[in-house]
């Protein structure tokens, strides 16, 4: 994959300045276009030591506007960032939709350097590289042009440049301890960096391999790639019908039976018996929340169903179990524009919870295949690939540990119209029902089918969904303890 | 302070249910009012322990509705939280305007436990409950409803709330050793709480305390106090001509001498003197900060000037002495949905630096004191305090450790008009010039008044402003450079 890079790699000093002034305006105007036409760029720069990634990362800084553009670099993870999955630190820092990400090694560095100090085996590094490239598909499927840049040298090339930037006192510091050390590793590193590429070279987001060894042309050949990967990008964009950079066909949809009809809705229980349970479940999840929060294992509970279903009245119950200092519900409503500018996962990724800590979403990500499908505020493209993009956002969340809990309430439509009429008759619920509601309502049937089609793509075995039988409120919401209680025993255990 | 709680502080049960679903329909009432007229809440429930603060936070989560609100507890801080000043952490959390943010113990903790543990003295604390005031002023005066209640209990009904928690099994867990210790250190820790409450029992935000002992009690009067308080404020606001929740005069200003007009803008500098002397400080910047970065001292440089003074073309002579990787230039552009829902200092708490990290900012929170005075988007009683709150702010960042210089870049009128000609002349540049770039220069004596007022009334012992002759792009680059380097070399030594 290297054997490319080592040709054409030399540009004399004048053929740079030449070209220089032209590049640099045509970089402006590229910003400019990605701004106009709102589209994220994601610039990853990695490379072997001493490749220049510095070098061109501060060109890129120095070129570019620096007010539509951020750099990032990750070292060691802060405790705050351990305590998420993973790839939490690199969602928060995405880039707003026109704006560029410029990262030196972006989510390369971690795995690479694991696997190099055999932190990892190639087993580990190999699901990690299905994980990157399944997050850069999500982001290119987005509208996100994705760009990849690798800075080559050859082992010759890196050991030449180490002894120039050695021997100068002013480079000296840039040599560091590892530089050496990754020398003597050249033949190691550059097998698993050749690995690592040849995996994550994806037709969303292919590499471009530079022989970076002469300055003046890393940073010519990188300038004139990111303008050129640019201008194709915005070319398509302008002669595309909408945003997305390929309509992909709606899979076909779930048309069997009616999971929800098969629920049991004649379930009843009466007031006294509930209340004798109720504080039964209620003492045995705080005893249990309590524990998680000693062993810093955090959870996340997610509610969805029927309007009037009992979403809230469902949580209060588990959250009067739980310290109030310990959790946060976060209801989702319409997004802010910080939220609108980014990945529609992103204003999940940002209320995760710290370790031992709970968050309970009233809504959740899901509004992407139910509201956002039924109302047609998302494309048949968008949500019709939402559907493994939430099962691979569960993952990661289930495997960093977090105890994950996905609830549907379900009621019947005459039930609903019950509770609508009851609400507008209690003073301080009035307000919970608006003409939006009795809207909704008028869409019964496209929800029933897309509440199915959810179900049955995304009941995974680390996250599966629960559903709830919630006709009898109090039998509803003592399903809901008793499975929440279950989930957190098992965990514990 | 303590000895009017303990009066009429017992409800039996059947009143206490009688008042309880009028009491939840008007706190849902003024959690929506408050949404209408966009106010935010702080409210803080602090008290001794044992008293129920749990319990009442527990029931506002279930009264109000959790959409509009959020619960806070702050324990020992992150390593993210360390490295920032100490109320980076609540600065951030700030409600939303419309929202309101429940707060256990609030910004109180942290010096309460810090006294009564002996970490810090008596005049420590009283220094951090100045600050505190600053801070709940600051808040106030932004149109925040800062709200703080005391949930008291005798000695006496503190040891048998604790008998009690201890002789039930479901509720043992609360009482942690540290209980057991604070009881025996009552006297003590009730001397400290009085000395806090009477030192932040101000006009803008006065406290409310309880006798706790009774749980009817305590819930009936936090929510009836809740309510009230805010019926009052909004009452106030529907009243009110502006948003203000009181107009002060805007203070006199600065009529004397042209601070600017003294500046000498005649210094010259030739090409080839400039580029050597370039790269002479440039290296030294390089190894400075460097250091700067091993040692973990984070620095925030602010950039001010006249449009085409040269800001633009100075940070790059910096960053580019510096690791792309350890530095952000923020540009301060129109502020987005979430900012402009806050005080208009939050968005600039939110990019301070990591320990050891650059924060660059292109135009900064004098922004208030500059565009929004001179263009009327700020009240004169807005503009007016924003040099004290901004002086408050800048003593923060510096006592935190954090290297902080400010930049004002200076040319004169003609100058501005050659450098906006050229601009016009050079392609790459031809984007920064715009028809408010002219209309701005119209108004160059009300500019000239604000920057002598921000000059005078922001220069401080801990932030002194450095006014920098920028008529001569090179001189002015070179100024920056040799004092950048300064104040690093003085705050490494």
């Amino acid at each position: 994959m290297f054997e490319a890079a080592a040709l054409k790699s030399k540009l004399a000093r004048e053929d740079y300045d030449q070209q220089v002034d032209d590049l640099r305006m045509r970089l402006l105007d590229a910003q400019q276009r990605l701004d106009t036409a709102r589209v994220a760029v994601v610039l990853i720069v990695a490379g072997v030591d001493c490749a220049g990634k510095g070098d061109v990362i501060g060109m890129l800084n120095q070129w570019l506007d620096p007010r539509y553009m951020r750099t990032h670099a990750f070292g060691e993870p802060s405790d705050e960032e351990r305590e998420r999955p993973r790839h939490w630190r690199y969602w928060l820092s995405l880039p707003p939709r026109g704006r560029i990400g410029l990262y030196a090694m972006g989510w390369y560095g971690a795995p690479l350097a694991d696997r190099i100090h055999g932190r990892i085996g190639p087993a580990k590094l190999d699901a990690e590289l299905a994980h990157i490239n399944r997050l850069e598909k999500m982001l290119a499927d987005d509208g996100t042009l994705v760009l990849k840049c690798w800075l080559h040298l050859s082992q010759k090339q890196q050991r030449k440049t180490l002894e120039r930037l050695e021997a100068d006192p002013e480079t000296a510091w840039k040599v560091g301890k590892l530089d050496r050390k990754h020398l003597k590793l050249y033949g190691e590193f550059i097998g698993i960096a050749e690995h690592t590429l040849r995996q994550t070279d994806t037709p969303e987001a292919p590499w471009l391999i530079i022989n970076a060894y002469d300055p003046h042309y890393r940073r010519i050949a990188l300038a004139q790639w990111l303008i050129d990967r640019i201008s194709a990008r915005l070319d398509a964009v302008d002669g595309a019908a909408g945003p997305s950079p390929k309509i992909q066909a709606c899979p076909p949809d779930h048309r069997g039976r009616d999971i929800l009809a098969a629920l049991d809705l004649g379930q009843t229980l009466d007031k006294s018996t509930y209340q004798k349970r109720l504080a039964h479940w209620q003492g045995r999840l705080n005893r249990l929340s309590r524990q998680a929060r000693q062993q810093k294992r955090s959870a996340i509970l997610l509610f969805e169903g029927w309007d009037a279903a009992g979403k809230g009245g469902t949580i209060r119950r588990i959250t009067q179990a739980m310290d109030a200092r310990n959790y946060q519900v976060i209801p989702i409503a319409a997004p802010t524009d910080e939220e609108k500018a980014r990945h529609y996962l992103w204003r999940f990724w940002r209320h995760l919870p710290r370790g031992g800590k709970v968050t309970l979403y009233d809504r959740s990500w899901y509004g992407r295949v139910l509201v956002e499908r039924v109302e047609g505020f998302a494309e048949p493209a968008e949500w019709g690939r939402a559907y493994s993009e939430i099962n691979d956002f569960e993952e990661e969340l289930t495997d960093h540990g977090i105890i994950l809990l996905k609830f549907w309430l379900h009621i019947d439509r005459d039930e609903q119209l019950r509770r609508f009429q009851a609400r507008e008759n209690t003073v301080y619920k009035r307000y919970k029902i608006t003409e939006e509601d009795y809207r909704n309502r008028g869409k019964w049937a496209d929800y029933v089918e897309a509440v199915n089609a959810m179900v049955t793509r995304t009941s995974t075995e680390y996250a599966p969904w629960r559903l709830v039988s919630a006709q009898n409120k109090y039998y509803g919401r003592l399903q809901v303890l008793e499975w929440v209680c279950e989930a957190y025993q098992r965990a514990l255990d």
